[in-house]
């Protein structure tokens, strides 16, 4: 039934197509296809593109394909995962499949090691790098990692960097295959490449993607605490923890939960689940708006003797967020690049308290022509407003910056906070120094 | 004088530790060091160690170091920086400078590639990439291309993938070096892989860091518009565009202008500066203020009847602020990543409406209770508070889903129309609404 819409010419036709796609490409087609045509596609796919796509495949189709695969299927597919991407299966599929899965491994020469990967806990290193990476002792010569080179079954993307240990299998740097068969008659030492940098298995991987942008090196060495290697990470891969880690920081900051792991295209999403990751936050700053309706409560009477006092509540609350978040914004920056720390503070507090100042002193210059061009109201509004403006700007900042330093100390992610918590502590803040300012100023 | 605190001894260890430092961390050393201490440095460094850190050095420092080195000296720096390199540098220069670098390059080789590369616009894939690469013809034999590869004087990171063209010079694909010379007797177009996509030299070097993102390749090849291959980005500069892109988007969002193009560390940058990227946002937002204002002004009549009006003006405008927002950053996400367009714009406005009712119906429940269980106030005010936040979230959703598409088509960053205008528009809405709906129900 299935085959029955394909004919032998287009089936070959589709065969000889699909085999020139990238895997990434061919994953995404998957998605749109029913299993029937996906099977189709299974079984005149090679081996090693059925790999890759598979292991590229949301976690629901992957499970639907080992669920209509023959046991001997499925330990020919799993066979010809690397070992990254069987981890990375592993942790998606539920218990009953990953033990199915782990019986066919039982004679797999890989299981120690996928046993040691899977025990790495979520987003560290240890739980995404590759172990296919080749490594030889300094003291042999070019010849003879060469013919290493040749007799390796390796990938040959997993073989542009040698990696080289001392006798106690401490990694000490690393040569080019390239290099090798130019120098053949050199010492493997003067090929010698050191790293600028590794990481552990147990570090977070953000840790192995800050190295690879800081130094611009293609393959990040994870070793052991004893130094020796374990594995790698690829520049190419750290450029997925950098995009995943910056989409959160941008969810974080505006409110957004992420209930997926893996990210289904917008209009594909469904309405619920994405008004369900927006509406926790929403409600959050709700219920603290219940501050800031307080406060406003307690100040009727002066607002009732001045409503023209009301008119500028909008544009004090706004500028004071505007002020917190850009300060918020600047500090996370500085501290994700390692050049701020919490034994900052003082320093933090000092520097915005500066900025806050002078940025303040230009807004109110700014509202003074305004009020004045614009508007007819007596003196001690504008003197209200423009003192408020100038404390709101300046304590703004101080907030906007020192939270994500607190944050951080507590191992707060910091973008968590820089949203609501701000935005609630400035406008309640704002309010109480405009009321208190007026109550002095004008009665 | 310069020498006198270096004995030979201290000049050797510092020569032994600067020889095996990474260039990336020399350079952040060099930033905190006196010309004088530079000069003692640059004089004990390897010349490509040397050129590599040179290459790193802020603008300003490249040229005090330029100024301060004879005609044979900086001719000599010249030719070991890397065609990418040089370009790079002749871009930050000021023009007396690149001029008298010119006149060196008079009998260089690599002269016409560098005017080539110079004519290629700022932060095209031309002005970054690298055009050190290898390019064997289809027809020749694995052992042609080891010997190329052997004679050749490029960089062994750049001989890990050998491009592969036809007879006119058009890229087909690329062969790995290990599997030349693990498949010496093989053909090189059995040993041929595909790349998945290409860039144009033109192209915003955006679009490379996106496919490196996609694709996970540790190279994307660039070419003309006949599809001969004219240079590459490998993937661990793609991480850095990416990374500037997104503190772009960031600073952009929250309204801080960058002045600067080599970042400073937040402790260093001076406070003066700090203020003048923050405060060109703040005071649009300060002006456009005035609309918010002109609203409340115009209903005064209407809160000095109800003061209580007022308590919920914050929570009103930060509920449909934060709405748009989140909008607004889901909506950018999938623009980046090709999902939505502008013909999508109904569909997305659909979406956002659906998600707007739905997390508007939540927060008003919400609302309710909150306002039942903590205040005593009439049901015309629950009522307008109730109907209005259920309008401020759809509309301020919509408006925050379709701005981002608007800016795109008209070739705006859409980060840049993500902030202030958004704030603006929902901040007017709101009262609007808030103000209409209280007339109707209250009086």
């Amino acid at each position: 039934m299935e085959n029955s819409t394909y004919t032998a010419e287009s089936l070959k036709a589709l065969q000889a197509h699909i085999n020139t796609m990238d895997p990434v490409d061919l994953a995404e087609e998957f998605r749109d296809l029913t299993m029937t045509e996906i099977a189709v596609r299974m079984k005149i796919m090679n081996k090693d593109l059925l790999a890759d796509t598979f292991a590229l495949l949301p976690s629901e189709q992957k499970q639907e394909i080992i669920e209509s695969l023959s046991d001997e299927k499925t330990m020919s597919l799993i066979q010809d995962l690397d070992e990254d991407e069987l981890v990375d299966t592993l942790q998606e599929l539920p218990a009953n499949m990953v033990r199915r899965i782990m019986n066919y491994l039982v004679d797999d020469v890989r299981r120690p090691v996928i046993n040691k990967l899977l025990g790495y806990p979520e987003d560290s290193v240890g739980s995404i790098m590759s172990v296919n990476f080749m490594a030889v002792k300094k003291n042999v010569s070019p010849t003879q990692a060469l013919q290493k080179i040749m007799s390796s079954d390796l990938d040959a993307n997993r073989l542009e960097q040698i990696w080289v240990t001392d006798e106690s299998l401490v990694l000490i740097g690393y040569v080019y295959l390239a290099d090798l068969l130019r120098n053949q008659d050199a010492h493997l030492v003067d090929l010698l490449n050191s790293f600028p940098a590794s990481v552990l298995a147990t570090d977070d991987q953000e840790d192995a993607a800050k190295i690879a942008q800081k130094y611009d090196i293609s393959e990040i060495p994870v070793t052991d605490s004893e130094g020796r290697l374990v594995g790698f990470i690829p520049a190419e891969w750290a450029i997925d923890i950098l995009h995943e880690e910056y989409e959160e920081d941008m969810a974080n900051i505006h409110g957004i939960q992420e209930s997926d792991d893996s990210p289904v295209p917008y209009l594909e999403k469904s309405s619920f689940r994405m008004a369900k990751d927006r509406t926790t936050w929403l409600i959050i700053c709700l219920i603290t708006a219940t501050f800031t309706g307080f406060i406003i409560h307690r100040y009727e009477d002066l607002l009732s003797a001045a409503v023209v006092l009301t008119s500028y509540i909008p544009m004090l609350m706004d500028s004071g967020g505007n002020a917190g978040t850009q300060a918020s914004t600047t500090v996370i920056r500085a501290l994700y690049a390692g050049e701020v720390g919490f034994k900052d503070t003082l320093r933090v507090i000092l520097k915005e308290s500066t900025i806050g100042l002078m940025t303040g002193g230009a807004l109110v210059a700014v509202n003074i022509v305004r009020m004045l061009i614009l508007e007819d109201v007596n003196l001690a509004v504008n003197l209200t407003v423009g003192i408020t403006l100038l404390i709101t700007i300046v304590l703004s900042k101080v907030i906007g910056g020192i939270m994500p330093l607190i944050a951080d100390k507590f191992n707060i992610d910091p973008t968590v906070m820089a949203g609501p918590i701000i935005t609630t502590i400035v406008d309640t803040m704002v309010l109480l120094i405009y009321f208190e300012v007026a109550s002095f100023l004008i009665f």
